[in-house]
């Protein structure tokens, strides 16, 4: 029973404390392929309902869902020259088919514009065609060499939308519209707020003309990419020669776009709510959004505990309330308590022989320790107090983690400056965009560029800012912080 | 305008017929690997609606979802002897990865029976952790050398079920319960008939003790395996060393089962309902249900056309049904009405200047051609007789599936028998069971033994019964047929 007991406190050793979250709240698991992982049903339950949190956006907006081959001829991916460049190092690749050596190598999809741009060339004839709105949910493959579960694995799942209008205009608004998606699903179903940006040249996709992202700040003050949308301007359209007959009958080249958010979310909820005690889940997502606890001593009270539990139980399933009752025999209540708190369910009720007598239940929240978050509820009222509760819940959680960051972005008016709160927080800086201030900043702080957020001046390059590292025209001020 | 107006007619080359449907409907087409497709989005919907329909009857008994990785180590293929002796022919296999030559070379998946074993070996301790129940949806890779869309691909994409029980019993039950859900989602949403059964020994999964099967008649006679349930016996307990211990306190290896459906189901769909103009989709899982072609000749016509057609739509919608408005210009009425019969859209809305004034609309059914088909249905009546009509169809499309599936049943006597209907229908025969009968018929009929249906005796080796072929004793009586 120790062994549940509880993780390394998050304020001893965080990385520890991440990896113990994760395995003992029966999230993940390591498989026998370094870099791989087992989504166990607890954590694969919580990426159901991001899923579906997406899902549902993504088709409110025209998209349809497809599915294409995991497996990508080589000579394809050599076809865009910035996007070989940028995924040969991380390529799994399938040499032996069949019991044969195959003629051509098979690359195990790292990303798809390949495919999609090679069908978009076949199913792409005239103007009305466009715009083709297409989304896939898949596994995909980029070799891992220091993985970390759900942050960085060799393989994972995400979904890639992939899309072909006819202007330039169409295919910008497309991708800030799938960054807003992203940022609303974040922000309100996963309780982590984001800062929208533009990534520096150095950062952005291999085969991009521009990549937007969403950034969040950690529990530890790291940065964390939460999803990206890329403007691909007409580079993949011209690898692939995708083209359409416009209204007066010229043929031209598509604009495309593509996007994709990844199981990598799951850590991300992990790092930004976690605290010593474990993991706490917002209840949009929480597979469990309330536990019930029944407390009793003789088999009389088991029994009528048990009943009023399953009543409770059955009241707030109807009004739409995820429920679970544990019923582990041999296990104290105390125990039970710290491994729900463990695995972060929102709210705890617990049902004992007073409360039967009393037709009440003491509910406890998660995200309030002690007798503060504690209320006894009749039972007449937990079918509209529950779900108040569960929603007063969800925004607690995005307002302490908004403030959390909030408290620890900083605008710094000099590079040392910056390399004083690196670590501890964001610095906002003036900033060139070239690889080379980035790589020395990298070196010297190993803070990264996040990204140029998109709430400043919309006009870039403003007269007269100078890079706060090299004196150089600035191209804005970017985001700087050490990042997983 | 032609490319789309047809499908070579079903009675006159079936096998061109079902490819022409799969792509001239827009549900998959080929992709650049051979043996691998891209599964369009209105051949994606129906898969999602497939999936839903399995999905909600596995956690409605209590089965959860996960995620097991994609690459599997070549030396745990090999450690159950039959499974890999029945996998390595069809491997896919990769030997580089992040660009280095790997020490061990990774399997795609073909199924995860050996990572669920590896991980079960290591969950399970006690018989409080059993039944283990779980289910993963994933793509798969067994290569293909006589690729044909949705019914053999290289890749594949399925869900497999891996559960583990204290007892033979349990798992059996298991086996079986799994076996009636497949069953029930092929007749009840696909209308797809089946016969359920137990394969041979010759045709079970390498690796289990009893596979049972659903198996269903597609429009040319020939048998389609729908999907497959394995009790697994101890065979993966043994060899991955999953144990428990057990009530009394004693170390027990668990049994297992496994299960698996897959888009092949797609195929199934396609060949028992489609006809000569094309597909016909079951109501339950029709992307569109119903389809508005509104029809006009003036800009005045056509406002208060379209502005009827979507409140037709909008009130269709609240009540669940699935809609379209085709609004596509430059395309005439009758046009339509090809296109959307060869999509196999159940129910057709026509909508003109005459319906707006009479507030009704002419609804026909893509099962009953002509007139026949065809109602009036006056506005107020539509929410209630719309769903009503859905249903019809539904039931309809099974049953004549059903007759059409029995009328080319036969129980046959002798050998002989077989022979004169093997290729127009299905014999039934006393069999031994042996490979080595199984390999003769095969080799003289090309027709292969699907299954000992269960609803015969269940005794099986029944007294008194010889095997059609050698006279040896006979296990049961089983279904002879060519099959996909």
């Amino acid at each position: 029973m120790a062994e549940n007991k509880g993780v390394t406190p998050r304020s001893e050793d965080y990385s520890r404390w991440y990896t113990d979250v994760v395995q003992k709240a029966d999230l993940a698991d390591y498989a026998p392929v370094r870099g791989c992982m087992i989504i166990k049903p607890y954590g694969y339950e919580l990426w159901e309902n991001i899923k579906s949190a997406l899902d549902c956006r993504f088709k409110a907006t025209g998209h349809r869902n497809a599915y294409f081959p995991l497996f990508i001829p080589m000579s394809y991916i050599e076809k865009e020259a910035e996007h070989v460049e940028g995924f040969k190092p991380e390529l799994a690749v399938v040499t032996h088919g069949g019991g044969s050596e195959l003629d051509e190598p098979l690359v195990v999809r790292p990303t798809s514009e390949t495919l999609f741009g090679e069908a978009y060339a076949k199913w792409i004839q005239s103007y009305r065609d466009l715009p083709m709105l297409i989304n896939q949910w898949a596994n995909v493959v980029r070799w891992e060499m220091r993985p970390r579960l759900f942050l960085r694995t060799t393989e994972f799942l995400w979904q890639e939308g992939h899309t072909a209008h006819a202007t330039r205009d169409e295919a910008v608004d497309e991708t800030l519209k799938i960054l807003d998606i992203y940022a609303e699903v974040s922000e309100k179903v996963c309780a982590v707020p984001v800062i929208k940006g533009r990534k520096s040249p150095q950062e952005k996709f291999a085969g991009a003309d521009d990549t937007y992202t969403i950034e969040s700040m950690m529990g530890n003050t790291w940065a964390l990419q939460g999803a990206t949308s890329h403007f691909l301007g007409q580079n993949f359209a011209k690898a692939f020669d995708i083209t359409f007959l416009d209204e007066s009958n010229e043929l031209q080249h598509v604009w495309t776009t593509s996007w994709g958010m990844t199981t990598r979310t799951v850590g991300a909820i992990i790092m930004t709510h976690g605290d010593d005690k474990g993991l706490r889940l917002p209840p949009a997502i929480a597979p469990i959004q309330a536990v019930i606890v029944p407390i009793w001593k003789t088999d009389e009270q088991r029994d009528s505990v048990f009943e009023f539990a399953n009543q409770v139980k059955s009241q707030l399933e109807a009004v739409g309330i995820r429920m679970h009752i544990d019923e582990r025999d041999g296990l104290s209540p105390g125990f039970k308590f710290n491994d729900w708190e463990m695995r972060g369910v929102p709210v705890r009720l617990e049902i004992g022989p007073r409360d039967v007598e009393g037709q009440s239940v003491m509910a406890g929240r998660r995200d309030v320790p002690g007798k503060e978050g504690k209320q006894i509820i009749p039972v007449a009222e937990l079918a509209a107090r529950i779900p108040a509760l569960l929603e007063e819940i969800q925004e607690a959680l995005l307002r302490e983690a908004t403030e959390f960051r909030d408290s620890n972005l900083h605008e710094v008016n000099s590079y040392d400056e910056l390399k004083a709160i690196v670590g501890t927080g964001w610095g906002l800086m003036w900033h060139c965009a070239t690889p080379e201030c980035e790589d020395k900043i990298k070196e010297e702080t190993k803070a990264t560029c996040r990204c140029f957020p998109l709430d400043q001046n919309p006009e870039w390059s403003p007269e007269g800012a100078k890079c706060a590292v090299c004196g150089e025209p600035a191209f804005g001020k970017a985001y700087f912080a050490r990042a997983y």
